[in-house]
């Protein structure tokens, strides 16, 4: 019996995270036929999640019944998707990778999708999907870049801490208690003393705060994200002249990524033509009436969201803002969607069925 | 006896406001010698200020004792300032106005001293400081500007809420007090139910968001604050062809607003000459060993701090990350500072006296 009808076999490695568990959320609420769901936790203990109402338990990974699966999510560290991915997809399994482990490898598809889903092939079974910052600049701009052109990408982020998992969260949440205050002294602008917020998940305290640092920086003074949207957008859009410049800053939002985003063109485009293009942008909800979204606005929302589309510097250049949640369209819902691709292309099923 | 022996007598037209209460503190701070002070309520109510350890009464204003100082700072609403400033200062009062009502008249001289101090005039006693967003780009990268010539800014800001004023902070206090989830719930980012959040002097709710708007749109897309920004800038650069575009976000901090910058260039320039150049700037902090500022870390200190110096897309092209405390440099600091240069010139003295 052909697995799209009997269900797929899915595997979770990192379920019980915090894009893990928005992966079994979405997958529950999604079209995809899961068959049998074994969810692991890739830390040291077991832990339990619940899937379509009931409660499973997360056992550490087991290697053996991972290799019975159809199809492996990985969204946990590098170092769990290096060891185990590679042997896994080797021997017949589909892996989807939300790591950034492969994401540069040459022989992995890194895939969004709306954009790319072109460069998947039935023979390499190990795909990733991509840094969550870049996301909604990969869907947002690729119409932009087959109808006029992209030569080149500026774009400063305000990045959520749910980004930065699930401990960055917790000291937000933490330091807003210890550091608000109740009223405004005297009628001043309270001056909050820094040092008594004790920063540790992220490089400096996040609450009434914003942090231009997002992972480390290399010698010519790029942080590790800024490096990873670059990279990653060139490959994703297969375009490895474009020039980028990004400033990654972390900002006080739990969850939802905004860009705002100079985007210049080889062809000039008005903005009306421009807003014609992205109003039909596959993946893409364009408010083009003058509103905007917000990381508040769409947060638990999937797809990417976009607004205050205006010209920039010259009639070469647009700027867009962009929002999408970087928990779904950033990672758990992008994956899904992977998996959708393969099992519509009727390549999700075992060698051995 | 010169005035500048006696001491100056200076009027405060907004002086219980958030920005006024500034001013009083970094006047008292300063070696501006305050000889009398007369502070004004600029709403129906008369209120109380602090000022060197005593209590003042700040009544509602009252033109004939306004027209008895040597100098009056505005530090009110642009109608407030339409209404009294021109007559004032052509009555022979110095007038230093930190409203948006006369920073583009031609007429006016728009400061910030360690930029072009030279606009002022002995014959123009209507001075305007700038709009608090430009403030941290216009000085940081005035040396740039002079050292290699300055085509083209692009910028997208990260306000704090007290640069929309006091009932703008209250209401972030209470939607934070009201929404703060007290820990994550199963794991999950919560996603918070925007429709509970009431906003009312902001546009949307600012907590746990940001939000892309300063002040209305154009009918081209651009906010008031954009606008502001980029004329503001042209005319205290005196560079009426600068290309500039700005993208203007609020984010829940309380004081200190951040920029990331990309600043294109007439001639290349390395960052190490680009550091070297900006080492050396007046009124400008700036950390060129990696590390960064932070609203957090500037908040209540005076001047512009800037890090992150790095390549943009191109030679001719420099990324800059500049924090400003607001309601500091961005207001009160700024206007003291435009007085004190008054005083060192010998302009500031009554004609009558």
């Amino acid at each position: 019996m052909p697995a799209a009808r009997s269900g797929i076999k899915v595997g979770v490695v990192g379920a019980t995270g915090m894009v893990g568990r928005e992966l079994l959320a979405f997958l529950e609420k999604s079209r995809f036929p899961v068959g049998e769901l074994l969810p692991f936790s890739s830390g040291k203990q077991r832990k339990s999640v619940r899937f379509k109402g009931r409660g499973l338990l997360a056992p550490t990974i087991d290697e053996k019944r991972l290799s019975e699966c159809d199809l492996v999510f990985f969204v946990s560290a590098d170092e769990v998707s290096r060891d185990l991915a590679p042997g896994l997809s080797a021997s017949g399994v589909w892996v989807i990778d939300d790591s950034s482990a492969f994401r540069l490898d040459p022989k992995v598809p890194l895939i969004i999708p709306e954009v790319n889903a072109s460069a998947l092939s039935p023979s390499q079974r190990l795909i990733a999907g991509p840094n969550c910052t870049l996301t909604g600049l990969a869907v947002a701009g690729y119409p932009l870049h087959k109808a006029f052109g992209v030569a080149e990408v500026r774009m400063a982020s305000y990045q959520s801490v749910s980004g930065a998992g699930r401990s960055a969260l917790e000291e937000l949440l933490g330091q807003l208690k210890a550091s608000s205050p109740a009223a405004l002294r005297r009628g001043q602008a309270p001056v909050l003393d820094a040092r008594k917020l004790r920063a540790r998940a992220l490089p400096a305290p996040i609450a009434f705060n914003v942090i231009p640092q997002v992972g480390s920086f290399d010698g010519q003074g790029f942080s590790a994200e800024e490096n990873k949207v670059a990279a990653e957008l060139r490959k994703i859009w297969r375009a490895p002249d474009i020039k980028i410049s990004v400033t990654a800053v972390r900002v006080p939002v739990l969850r939802g990524h905004s860009l705002s985003a100079w985007i210049t063109l080889w062809r000039p485009a008005t903005t009306a033509a421009a807003s014609e293009v992205l109003a039909h942008a596959p993946g893409l909800a364009l408010d083009n009436n003058g509103g905007y979204p917000t990381p508040l606005s769409c947060a638990g929302r999937s797809g990417v969201f976009a607004g205050r589309l205006r010209a920039g510097t010259s009639d070469r250049e647009l700027c867009l803002w962009i929002v999408s949640d970087n928990l779904l369209k950033g990672a758990a819902q992008n994956s899904v969607q992977i998996a959708q691709e393969l099992l519509d292309r009727g390549w999700l099923r075992r060698d051995t069925s």
